[in-house]
């Protein structure tokens, strides 16, 4: 996009499979220069050495809060994938950065921009209807039901329409066959599809009057994550300071 | 389409919404004449007066098999829609043909082409895939879940796969909110959506390895009955005796 | 919602077809009160006699200027969903407007809340994917292709990504049927589907690495104006001057 | 599903990507034996060796024919996916089986029993409805739009149509942006998206007053071949003689 010279990224878990996919996705963009990689074992000194100035981290909790803690001591940027935040984890990594006010963190739990997307738009349409209903589809290995982004989901769109005043879906239902009509997260239906031959699949179906709006996001492989991490890695420097969750970074 | 006289078509129940309906559909096709029309108070010798070959019976269980009997007694060919047969009133039907073997009655619980269809084709794939759910989408006044379309659709869904011996679609999921994975049809998954905007709509998804085949059948108005009754009109005279469903006029 | 005192809300074009839907809308809206209806012939100091605050004009661009410099006169606000208006009819408006300041008027050429909904969030999708195409689905009766709303659609995507610096949708096609990827429109494939049982549907699709968005729009029947317009009933109030479009009423 | 003994499977190609595929396939099902491997430099005799009753063959058109000929000679039934089969070279396979009668061989371009079934519903439903369009969706480095699969679709419609006497899908367009309106195969209108995170997908659109049909195929992943094969492999022993395509396999 720019001609301005290319980031210089590294990857922290870089032989994961995570990592693979990142390594492969920052060598295929132009404006990236995969300059680093660590796994277990390998010294974090590489970073330096390699004037590194984002680093992508895909590792475990168990270790990503002693990387985070070496990067931003070292005014490197950081992408973080890994789970196991909370507050309190958070306000260290805060108070870490009070040292250094010019280096960014981003911690999100998804980083699939269709996923985040979809959230977002399903949480500023939910007022504007009478009726909606989530609809999540995934292979049948899955353990939960429903999913954790379909049950977020219903909370933002419950929230989004408590605080604008708009009552509870219409539903004429007086005979029903148990579950038929899914299960209900904060007042809104959910239902789970588990089916062979897919991935992992959200609808949002959103209902008023003689119209209808439906928002769908289909993750069909693993690899779904790289845009928005690479993203993530493009706009962190401007970004200094923690923050959670892509959606600041996407501007809606 | 063929260049032969246009059939004689009569209406009854002619002033219902339905019967307006299909008033305007036989108008409207050049291969078929509205001769005569009859509501309450009306004669039936109307239809006899006006040559009538077939005529179409959209009027209510008590007095469908008086205009039955008479329709069969004078030789007129019928399709019906009406509601309310059991196996006696097939069999009474059935005694009154044996009587005049060139008239045809069929008497269909669903005219909606698509409909008809999308039973069958699902019957049809339902032992080729590891799993299988249906999903029914309906107007939000609708008072019973799932839809009785759904749950003959299941049913045939479920004997199919029994005929052919496969076992219940996978499903690992172990935690689950009530409800989420929909209700159980003989062992099919069947979920009910109830949304502001739409009509009447149902999928069923059907899943492998690597593939997935859906077919959707969305009814947008109340007029999907007609192009069903104007088949039943025209094949009529070729199937003698009595027809109980659309299927077989489908030839599938 | 509230407890406030019932919105004192007019109709003119009150006998038309939509007219005739929007009274019935205001009517079934326990927070407005229908108070005057108005069509050819009828005063317009009706309006006034009966203390409306809020007028709907879906009239004809031959009357809606005398109706507005009526309205705005006697500080009515007005929510207009008539065609033909250019900058010049705007400007008029708008110096009518500076008279009275607190008074509103709404002029929109679409007040489909999902159609709206779905343009503005494709047009903040669209420079987070590689690929973008529309696909609009329409009854076969209608004479253009692609459809108006496509057509703006496409043009809105288009701005966004050239604006974020993106490149085209990759596409390796060198074998291809005259037409198979549809018409191109600033660079954004348009598809036009027309079938008979549709009426007026669209979908967007956004696709990058390993995941797909879609954001589809569905118009069952014509009543789908409805609830835009009461949205603008209600808030006009809050907007004095002169708002084009409804994406402003929409807060997002 | 029996008790019988399991099938002796063997695969030629067993080292290629799609005989691997194949070889997990056969594997992980309880009622077929992996017995023996083949690829290039093998000898053909360990199929012998191993008492196998059933070969896949996933080869090269410069070898298929030697493979058939030691096969049939040998009573072993094959169950075929490699390509360049003409007239010429079925005739030969039919005049090697001639000699034994009792053995099978099954030649299919394409395993994937969703799109095999998707085809021959598209065929079926195609003369009950006013309209038909397809449209298929593909990943953006596929080179032919529209996709083969869509092609044969069309073709199979416009057939199925023209027999049963049923004219063009209505289409009122006048104003048509080059290309808008898609392809046309012998009459059907075919629609080509190209999108990145896509992989194979189908969609037959069928329109009728007040309904419409959907039949769509996704292809999620290129294991889709799996199904159908072992589907070939368990019925090949009960269809001596040769057999073109999958469908007669399936029994609709």
């Amino acid at each position: 996009m720019s001609s301005a010279a290319p980031i210089r990224v590294g990857v922290l878990g870089a032989r994961g499979k995570v990592g693979q996919a990142i390594c492969a996705a920052v060598d295929a963009a132009t404006d990236l220069d995969l300059v680093a990689t660590v796994d277990q074992g390998d010294p974090m000194s590489s970073f330096v050495d390699a004037e590194t100035q984002v680093v992508v981290d895909f590792t475990h909790p168990d270790v990503v809060m002693d990387n985070l803690e070496f990067l931003v001591g070292h005014g490197i940027h950081a992408v973080v994938g890994t789970t196991g935040f909370d507050e309190q984890r958070l306000d260290t990594v805060r108070s870490w950065l009070a040292a250094t006010p010019d280096t960014g963190v981003l911690i999100a739990p998804n980083f699939a921009i269709g996923a985040v997307l979809s959230m977002r738009f399903a949480e500023q349409a939910a007022r504007f209807f009478d009726s909606v209903e989530v609809i999540e589809l995934h292979h049948p290995n899955k353990a939960d039901a429903p999913s954790g982004t379909a049950y977020r989901t219903a909370q933002l769109i419950a929230k989004a329409r408590e605080k604008a005043g708009v009552g509870p879906s219409p539903d004429a239902t007086t005979a029903e066959f148990d579950g038929a009509r899914g299960a209900e997260v904060d007042g809104v239906r959910v239902h789970s599809i588990r089916l062979a031959g897919l991935v992992a699949h959200q609808e949002v179906l959103l209902g008023t009057l003689g119209e209808t709006l439906t928002i769908r996001h289909d993750s069909l492989d693993r690899t779904s994550f790289a845009p928005g991490v690479l993203l993530g890695v493009r706009e962190i420097a401007a970004r200094p300071g923690l923050t959670v969750g892509l959606d600041p970074f996407l501007d809606l």
